[in-house]
């Protein structure tokens, strides 16, 4: 079996757990954020520059790379880390999500889906044995099974439906699946805003014993508290020697309160996204660095960050680069942003490791804002 | 004096040869390729990646600094060199090549240039003193004097009363300029493409020893056979114990013809332009990556580079990069392309020591395809 997961420790004060996650190209420290890679590179970065700023393991598109430059000639190049020179472990998505997203250029078969290129409107069909032959072309350590991400909010009926089909996808999806050795399968545990549909997807899902399990269709505009009822429900029913993948989540409340909940990975846009918007999460809250008061001040985005931008370069110097829309300006804002992500994750590791992570919490939530005083 | 240069070798072969420049900021190998960071950054690069590409020196343009950021805000920063995080030497140009190029929005008077500006309109005046006022505040330490650059073809009588014009302002930057201990400042010959304006441009610039010479005027449109005409021509004016600069030319070819005619020094955007647009320098020739034919090319830009591109990445990837409009595939064609013009200013260097310079401008011509066999 290509990922092995060892729960290392068990938080006593919520379900936050330490693990570690063995992949065909290295351990994954868990809880992780996992930058997004969608088209075979991480926005504006470079590999090297991702392991810099810490990055174990990091997330790309089946959709995009499937569309171009196609998973046949990444099979060519050698697969997709050869591809992109990246040697650490990547995580594909099912490219379910983004079909399903065509809302007016897709049919749902129960064989799979048709729909139509957001590029060029060219025909296509991805079926669940279509998405695991492409993610077997591109060689990722971990694959996800090919699902129904249902809108919020939806009826009862129709997310029962999904769910019910989901699961059958998933079926077929392991049954595809012909490199265990080398690539892991996750299940992705779906059923809208529904208890039972949760509950019901997870067993059955559980009872496939997959490499592990998503938590999908949360984070799709709902209300936080309601998102995390759900996910808080939902973790149980999940095997406590399996990782556990929250998808969608990056701004560090969500993180917080996806670890909480029993969370191991999750994988978000938002800190590449904003951080070419000019925006940047620094320790006392979000910057938005084209604000004039920002013109003549020469510190850094974040004081109390050691990253290569906060050492070396003013906020003055980064709004001027915005000013004038120089790239250097959305590298050196991305990479504070993804520092600043997969550093919070080191401390959250650490807090679990000695049981203060409320304490933690508490003290992130109020200088960032979240609380106020 | 802030700038002082030792010619270390003359060719046996031609007018080319080898110096060093010593600056505020450090040493200069000559001759020497400098990479244009117009807005306080070359485009897409860090400061770190041209130490390792090779940057000795870069060049910032004066008119762009003054408009945004300004030249206060710099000045308040701590300078050019630590706004920028550049601690190598910086030369700036005096604006007036920009300036002179707003054809429609200036006016020309004996004290100075009246232009609106190109990003919102709003009015503006620069004059020999005002140049020399920014470029202090800027704090290079290589600055230009304010001059025109005048357009081919140009009359006799215009060309001569614009050099006679340039003359003069010279002087008045020469004596305006009141950091000579931690700034140099070049003087500008001018004269067109007529031999006794260019003599007598030259003899009169160098009566008033500036700290550097630079050749304008060439490289704006002429065949290059007359380029190297007036080139071969102007030099020998110039004293031997003084760096000569020829301004805007970067390609290969213009490079060895520069330096084969006594040049030091050469700026252009051409690397790092036509790099963005996707087009690499190689030792075979220009390489565009959008070419279908490098759809499924695994071999790198250019197999006799050891740049950080060529060690790590393919052609087919890149390609990719550009096909979705992604950061990183013009991050790595920059630097392939800077590094390709760096290191071949060193093998100039290297076949001036070793008296091939001959030689090694032949076989690169036929690899090029400057020469067809
Ligand atoms: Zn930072
Ligand atoms: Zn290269």
């Amino acid at each position: 079996m290509a990922i092995r997961f060892e729960l290392l420790k068990e938080s006593n004060e919520c379900m936050a757990r330490l693990g570690k996650i063995e992949t065909p190209h290295g351990t994954i420290e868990t809880p992780i954020f996992m930058p997004v890679g969608t088209r075979a590179t991480v926005k504006a970065m470079t590999p090297d520059e991702l392991k810099y700023l810490g990055a174990q393991i990091i997330l790309s598109n089946t959709y995009h790379l499937y569309l171009k430059p196609g998973h046949d000639l990444i099979e060519k190049a050698g697969g997709l880390h050869k591809f992109m020179n990246w040697d650490r472990p990547i995580l594909t998505d099912s490219g379910g999500f983004q079909v399903f997203s065509l809302t007016d250029l897709r049919k749902i078969h129960e064989e799979g889906v048709e729909f139509r290129s957001h590029i060029d409107g060219s025909k296509h069909f991805i079926s669940p044995e279509i998405s695991i032959d492409i993610q077997n072309s591109l060689g990722s350590d971990i694959m996800m099974c090919f699902d129904e991400c249902v809108a919020y909010p939806s009826e009862y009926e129709y997310t029962k439906e999904s769910m019910e089909r989901t699961t059958r996808w998933a079926a077929r999806c392991r049954d595809h699946h012909h490199k265990w050795d080398t690539q892991g399968l996750f299940g992705i545990v779906q059923g809208g805003f529904f208890k039972d549909l949760r509950k019901e997807s997870a067993k059955s899902l559980v009872d496939m014993d997959f490499s592990g399990y998503a938590v999908g269709g949360l984070s799709v505009g709902e209300p936080k508290d309601l998102m995390c009822d759900i996910l808080e429900y939902t973790t149980p029913f999940l095997p406590k020697d399996k990782p556990r993948y929250l998808m969608g989540v990056g701004s560090p409340d969500f993180l917080f309160e996806a670890v909480e909940r029993g969370i191991d990975m999750a994988d978000c846009v938002l800190p590449t996204r904003i951080a070419r918007n000019g925006t940047a999460m620094t320790s006392n809250g979000k910057v938005i660095i084209k604000n004039a008061k920002y013109a003549d001040d020469f510190n850094p985005l974040d004081s109390e960050c050691d990253c290569y931008t906060c050492k070396n370069y003013s906020r003055a110097y980064i709004r001027h680069l915005f000013n004038v829309n120089e790239i250097l300006g959305l590298r050196l804002t991305t990479i504070h942003n993804l520092y600043f992500l997969l550093k919070l994750m080191e401390n959250i590791r650490q807090s679990i490791r000695e049981d203060n992570f409320y304490k933690y919490k508490e003290s992130f939530y109020k200088k960032y804002g979240y609380i106020k005083e």
